[in-house]
């Protein structure tokens, strides 16, 4: 019987891979990255508003068709792979990340009228630009609403569906009158790939809608007409283009349409799986199961866990979502997060610029210095606070400089600083009842920095273990696309055929995790004073003042 | 008749320089420089003690040959001088800087034995490895001598004379026991070229004594035996080592030695004047009076007015120093700091080496952000605080960084650091009812970064201006020199003659002096917060708690 194959289709913050997958044993037969055309790197930035952050929705269409085409043709001639042995497409992308749609399903950018608009594009995940009507939304749900607010960790983000769908509404009225609906390109992908022309019959996934967009079945799916026409009447024409239903990765958003498979050399009609975002099928890929947390750590991280369906889950306070089958089918999908870990990294490798060394010099220099020793410590907010604060406007703190902190000092410094981060989400979870048997990694970093892993250990006091594949949010999608093809009866089993851990792990040393357990408490009393609102004489508004003062700034 | 000189040594943190100046009109005939050879950059450091800085004292004297022999030779090729013609010399050095000397008072280094040993040289003023001993002499003062406290700022430093002698007879007490006595440089320097070889008769300046040794008329001079003894009984022994008055510098050291006379090409029995430190002396020659505000801006700065010594001087809490004749004779001289200001971006440029770029380009890069417009504020306490906190276990402080952050933005917030650091020790004088109708700079940095001093104006909403001369330490010992030579009755008339201001001044942008003030509280609440201990939930442990875990695993 000759092997069968899946494709995952892995959409990041500045560029689109495809991996092609033996479907029995998870081998990575052949993958293609393709950047984004538009934008510094893919991303389409404003030097006047530091909170956009957009992308051209057809570069996704072109790296698309560039990067299969890519894989494929080298899997034909490495691996003699026949394309009609491919018999699945999983697609997982960054989110929220929505876009405007017309009635016919396409991104309003085709139109000549939004060419270039920056606001008919897909608004990337870390696009702030909605923090006001984010701040609104939280507070409207506080008062009417606290349901919604519960289940993702008290606060609705900037980074979210409806903050950005309201904010295109405020910025950019045109664009947002032209709009049909609105759609996450988690959802879009697909829907595009099995010719989905009509808005209306797009399938929906429960990991965006769920974690991003306030669906609930428990409220009747998405936020109600009544709720949604207190932030503004017009987001009702918006509501009325949402489904009542959403799906999870287990089901089929299609077949591959002929036009596609054309494009693609594929065989058409064979099956593609409902989208999700890139950390939850990470999580899939790293071989996620009950007890376990997947830490999928980029240039942000992702913390995924799951816990079945059945168990009475409580509500955990900053956590970014607790969604039913948002994950795998059957268990309820968290997620936390830190909204800037390899970033915050080469911000000081590529902004600062430390004596024009690169991460392998600054990680050389960084391994040479003991836990303490620098006298440093910094909070890890250059890009705001996912988990468990949920905040975008605080930022980096960096304290304990004396003239003689060195850039491996600083770098180190940087990098205790997301362990530290990513402590307090595991305590968090602890604290709420939510056991934590294992730890692995998975993510660009994870392949790469050793010390990052080891650091991880000592501040975690847990081993680390990493996933073997380094690129396992395209392999996730391509498990989706085993499942949905019917390779794999369920997720237990493609999990298990389809994934595995590297044999090393990352040990903690008692020592250095002793003075991280000193080190931790600063850190955490820094966290608790510059994060939480405390009335009284805590700096807790200085950051904010700061940002207030900056942006009234720069509108000058 | 011919035209008269004297000549100023200055003694730097890292190199000795000698002016030579006209005394009638002050104009600056000839300078030459040298760096001290031991060391970095002329400072002897030690990698697992960050808090020890000395220097090797036969650099002091090769250095001062050097320079004024260079000096010397090219004011004679230029201006036809005749060495004859030069007819007083005047000493400025850093400080608190002591050093052991033996019975002949030659520096301890000249015995084999002490050769190389970093304690028998001169205890540079930034080190601060007596620390603990300070805090003790603080404790001790507070409990059993307060009125020594008052006129120090209210906490002895560990920068400061006792401070080292204390730390030298626990750590090093081989090096103690072989000291006679110890000597500011100074006192040091004169009594060298006067070839004071008993270290009894070596006239002690106030400057040295009053600011950083407890001396003060009232209670009978150097602290009392009684007050030693309680601290270590090994200190008696100094204590009667020292002498029970001290000098100003209208006062001669005495006449220039035969021998020196000799090494220098100069006219022995020329008068040298009694030392005194370098900001001090800066302050004279940048002509200060009552109601100027002089600030020496360099690798620190110094902030130096003068009260007449008939009006009654409220004791200010924080402020260095308030001692009779240490800077003019007939006022009060008032002493207050910064530790670190050109350091701080020294560092910057040097140890983190944003982007290779140099302060040039930095200052570029600076100068095209507004007030406000970056979101950063920092704290200038890379190497702790002088005034008003009086407290060298701080550290420095950066926050409001996103991912976006340039090297230029950063550069900027270190400059309003000490801008707003600048601005504490002003409010804090004129809380005390000290008038300040002029604010004068001079130092390294006044002479070379307009983007500091517009920034300086705008933060403190005044007018600064800029001394003439671009030396005016030395030329302040210059001038002390030309007053014991006679030459001028008086300091009054002296500094009248030999000092002048730039013509352009730097005025307050009243837009960005706005933004300043807003910036300026939120710089004041972290300062209050990091800065001053209030007990309950306010981070001022955490800077504390970081120096200790960092001085623990250090020496593990």
């Amino acid at each position: 019987m000759a092997e069968k194959y899946t494709i995952g289709l892995d959409y990041g913050s500045n560029s689109v891979r495809a991996l092609i997958v033996n479907v029995r044993d998870g081998r990575e037969v052949a993958s293609a990255t393709s950047v984004y055309r538009h934008g510094e790197s893919g991303i389409i930035l404003d030097s006047r508003n530091p909170d956009l952050a957009r992308q051209h929705p057809m570069d996704y269409l072109s790296g698309l068709e560039e990067t299969v085409l890519q894989a494929v043709g080298e899997a034909a001639e490495r691996e003699s792979l026949n394309p009609a042995d491919i018999v699945g497409i999983g697609v997982d992308t960054t989110g929220s990340t929505p876009l405007p749609l017309d009635g016919q399903g396409r991104a309003l950018v085709e139109h000549a009228d939004f060419e270039e608009h920056p606001s008919a594009m897909a608004w990337l995940w870390k696009d702030h630009t909605g923090h006001r009507e984010a701040a609104e939304i939280t507070a409207l749900a506080r008062e009417h609403r606290p349901e919604y607010l519960e289940r993702c960790g008290g606060v609705y983000s900037s980074e979210w569906f409806w903050s950005k769908v309201l904010a295109c509404l405020r910025t950019a009225p045109d664009v947002f009158k032209a709009a049909d609906t609105w759609v996450e390109i988690a959802d879009w992908i697909p829907a595009v790939l099995c010719g989905t022309t009509n808005p209306r019959k797009l399938k929906r996934g429960i990991c965006a809608a769920g974690h991003k967009a306030f669906f609930h079945d428990s409220w009747g799916g998405y936020p109600d007409e009544e709720f949604l026409e207190k932030l503004d009447p017009g987001l009702v024409r918006i509501r009325r283009s949402l489904p009542d239903r959403t799906y999870s990765i287990a089901e089929s958003a299609g077949k591959l349409s002929d036009e596609w498979a054309d494009r693609l050399g594929l065989r058409a009609g064979i099956p593609v799986a409902v989208g999700a975002f890139d950390a939850h099928l990470g999580a899939v890929g790293s071989g996620i199961s009950e007890g376990t947390l997947v830490k999928i750590v980029g240039t942000s991280t992702c913390d995924i866990m799951v816990a079945p369906l059945e168990k009475d889950l409580p509500l955990i306070s900053g956590l970014c979502g607790i969604v039913p089958e948002s994950v795998l089918p059957g268990f309820h999908g968290l997620e936390a997060g830190q909204s800037a870990v390899g970033d915050i990294f080469n911000w000081f490798v590529n902004v600062v610029g430390p004596n024009n060394m690169g991460h392998d010099d600054l990680t050389v220099a960084a391994e040479g210095i003991r836990p303490g020793e620098s006298g440093l410590l910094a909070l890890d907010w250059n890009n705001g606070n996912r988990t468990i604060l949920v905040d975008q406007r605080l930022t980096g703190l960096l304290l304990g400089m004396t003239l003689q902190s060195t850039p491996g000092e600083l770098y180190r410094a940087l990098i205790e600083a997301t362990a530290f981060g990513a402590r307090v989400i595991v305590d968090r979870l602890e604290e709420y009842g939510v056991p934590i048997n294992r730890v692995v990694t998975c993510g660009g970093i994870s392949t790469k920095n050793r010390l990052l892993l080891q650091i991880y250990a000592d501040v975690l006091n847990r081993p680390i273990h990493v996933s073997s594949s380094s690129q396992t949010c395209a392999l996730g999608a391509a498990i989706s696309g085993a499942v949905v093809a019917g390779v794999h009866q369920d997720f237990r089993s493609a999990v298990h055929s389809m994934t595995s851990l590297k044999e090393e792990t990352f040990q903690p040393d008692p020592r250095a995790s002793a003075i991280y357990g000193e080190l931790f408490a600063l850190y955490r009393k820094l966290h608790d004073l510059f994060g939480m609102e405390d009335g009284t004489g805590s700096p807790y508004r200085v950051m904010k003042e700061l940002l207030d003062l900056r942006d009234r700034v720069r509108k000058q």
